[in-house]
């Protein structure tokens, strides 16, 4: 740290302040003075704001994503001598490819470091939804974490305390100083995070439509570039796919029940309202498989990966794992019984015609107040809430036909979401015209 | 409030952040919540970065001066039943302008109610200079404002703790967040505590040249035309003079030895050093008698000015501000008699020629060096170091002729500030272009 003795918090905001490139060393000792509190909160907000205002170049972007992934511990992932790689999503609605991809891609032979968030916004998170497997535990050690990978080739954990503190600060301050949506410490933020698992590999999926954060697309475009850009400058094959979220994906949208609907498909129970996920599932495990030499392209890869579901390959590194992170698997085997909603209500056509359009982010809310969500850090989530998907955007419906089912601890729960998904799922003479479900792949150039 | 209610710091963070206009409610709103401290320190900072790029427009700024100024008590003039006016320099080296043109207005019959501040920089203060008198008295109480004004016509006091509190948060965030450069919160910065006097009529110095805060000549000039702007707004009669400061104003820089210089001016003592620091304070002076109504023009204002110097007019009223204020007004009996540097030193000419130029700037840390600043708020200021000048710009010298006096309280302080002001002093074959002392003058248009 000689070069970056005289540096003082206040130059690198003045710095970004007027625009200019800030220097390897100028991002390296800033982020070092935040994760130490030698740079003050106001300060670090002064820097975010500078930061969203005047962008950061792809050299300044690569530095401070770097810079963050070691600004704590990181998983060493050299002692598994094995391609490690994980995925990771911007957030969606029933979006549950996490709780498929995982098992298959080990059960294929790399190995998956998988570290999840909770739920957001009107988002569901992987955590939550473990959560309510009976016993399963989300806080894992360091030493855990190399405990159930190397026996059973993933685990699925949240955040150590000590991995990527300088992402938790930035993070925290972002959240109410109106620095969240920025491309840069959004991208800056995931893949600081990502790449502190130590993997080889990365899968992106990246979510466009009304049900995603990035609600434009070519927002959405610009945040891919610029992680996979991030992601090859720190030596990690990464590819993005940027996705359809215009409707919730699969069958269930909740914690448990999408729970359930994995352990459905993994026990080759195919219900028709979870073909869209069993694809997506299937498309990015298998450019995970591509990536870590296991398929000679990404389209043998999934199908490989539909052959580690069909054959049940995945649902024994499902069943290791689970029990490795103390969770009882028992309730697997009758996913439906453990199943307790309070109160169920079914929402039918008013009308007939094409089911044909919908806000999907109006419809992730509805999931979140239904208990699925929280309305701030901390507070518990119902295992039980959510809804059924009992057709999808573009098919013919009858008057009267069952739209959506949907569950909640408490029948007074019901009112307000039903209202919202009411005034949002709309039926037309004519069927819409459908967004591919992978609408373009970013890739790196040379 | 009725309509601010709904309002939350973070969407005013995001309205600025989006370069759109704040409206007044949450202008408003975000002061009082400043003030309040509902908004966090990093929302603050966050939010004045945000300005600091986006920029106000005149409604905007107006608005935010308002809402400063009355985020806590205010000086109430009316009692007076008088034209109540201030000065306001933007800071300079050898700038004691103040110390004569508060006495000769209130000598002419208006009343100055003046709320000065302390060394910054490289610039002196008026407190510490006052301080210097034994037994003056800076922090006074409203009460005592009122008293004090209503006997002499003036008073030359601190801030006190409940004046202007929006200021005092934001300019300890902005100090250190790098967010003190920006037109509009230095306006709004000055202007909110001017016109917390209660003042109908202002004249702002706003010093140009390289001993200004503003060396960029149309910085200071954009400065000054947003402070008449918003004086105008808030229905205070402000008028602007650009000014060179371009050496040493007068004949000394320090604190106890500036007060000497003044001092002398109005006991008829006329140094030639001074000769300057006179016609300046007699144009401002003027400017003020011309809006307050005491003179037909600003010219004839001056004349009036001087006329309150030659007459002792000025000195009477200073005498009695003095004495109101606990101080020991036999010092100036014999004012020399009170300088006690423990060590000078003299700077002579090293070659024959003129005296062609000077960073301004650092001749004001040289003096601070000296030991008449302070390194941080709160440290002890030296009555008695400082510099004296033995010619100016423009004039011929000899080689070995004394251009300087240095003072100091300890020997070992001379050595740093004598080779700072060696190597900035400048001697040329041929005289300089000089600026001329008043270069602009900006008044509102209409």
């Amino acid at each position: 740290m000689n070069e970056t003795q005289q540096i003082h918090p206040v130059d690198v905001i003045l710095h970004k302040r007027d625009g200019l490139a800030l220097s390897d060393a100028e991002i390296q000792y800033f982020i070092h003075a935040v994760v130490e509190h030698t740079a003050t909160d106001p300060q670090i907000a002064a820097w975010l704001m500078a930061v969203w205002q005047r962008g950061l170049n792809a050299r300044e972007l690569a530095t401070l994503t770097t810079a963050m992934r070691y600004s704590g511990e990181t998983f060493d992932s050299a002692f598994l001598n094995s391609f490690c790689i994980d995925k990771h999503s911007t957030g969606g609605v029933g979006d549950k490819t996490s709780l498929l991809i995982a098992p298959i891609v080990a059960a294929a032979g790399l190995k998956v470091p998988m570290i999840s968030g909770r739920s957001l916004g009107h988002t569901g998170g992987t955590l939550d939804k473990l959560e309510t497997i009976p016993g399963f535990r989300t806080q894992l050690s360091m030493a855990e974490f190399a405990d159930v990978i190397s026996r059973c080739g993933f685990f699925m954990a949240g955040q150590t305390p000590r991995l990527v503190p300088a992402d938790r600060i930035l993070y925290g301050l972002r959240d109410h100083t109106g620095t969240v949506e920025s491309p840069n410490l959004i991208c800056a933020s995931i893949m600081s995070k990502k790449l502190a698992e130590g993997i080889n590999g990365l899968v992106l999926d990246v979510k466009t439509g009304s049900g995603a954060f990035m609600s434009k697309y070519e927002d959405a475009k610009h945040l891919a570039s610029l992680m996979v850009e991030t992601g090859e400058l720190a030596g990690t094959k990464t590819v993005a796919l940027l996705t359809a979220m215009d409707e919730p994906l699969g069958r269930f949208s909740g914690n448990w029940v999408e729970v359930w609907e994995c352990v459905d498909i993994m026990r080759n129970v195919r219900h028709p309202m979870s073909a869209d996920l069993i694809e997506l599932s299937n498309i990015l495990a298998g450019w995970m498989l591509y990536l870590g030499g296991k398929a000679e392209t990404p389209e043998s890869g999934a199908v490989l990966s539909d052959e580690m579901l069909t054959s049940g390959a995945a649902y024994k590194t499902w069943l290791e794992m689970t029990e490795l992170q103390g969770g009882n698997a028992r309730v697997f085997d009758d996913p439906a019984s453990h199943h307790k909603p309070v109160a169920t209500r079914v929402l039918s056509a008013e009308t007939a015609g094409y089911l044909y359009s919908m806000d999907c982010r109006e419809v992730g809310w509805a999931v979140q107040r239904l208990g699925a969500g929280r309305a701030k850090p901390g507070d518990p989530v119902s295992a039980y809430a959510g809804i059924e998907v009992h057709t999808k955007l573009g098919a013919k419906v009858e008057k009267g036909q069952p739209l959506l089912t949907l569950f909640a601890e408490d029948a007074a729960l019901l009112d307000e979401p039903e209202a919202m998904l009411r005034a949002t799922y709309k039926i037309a003479p004519e069927p819409p015209e459908l967004n591919p479900m992978i609408r373009e792949i970013i890739r790196h150039e040379g």
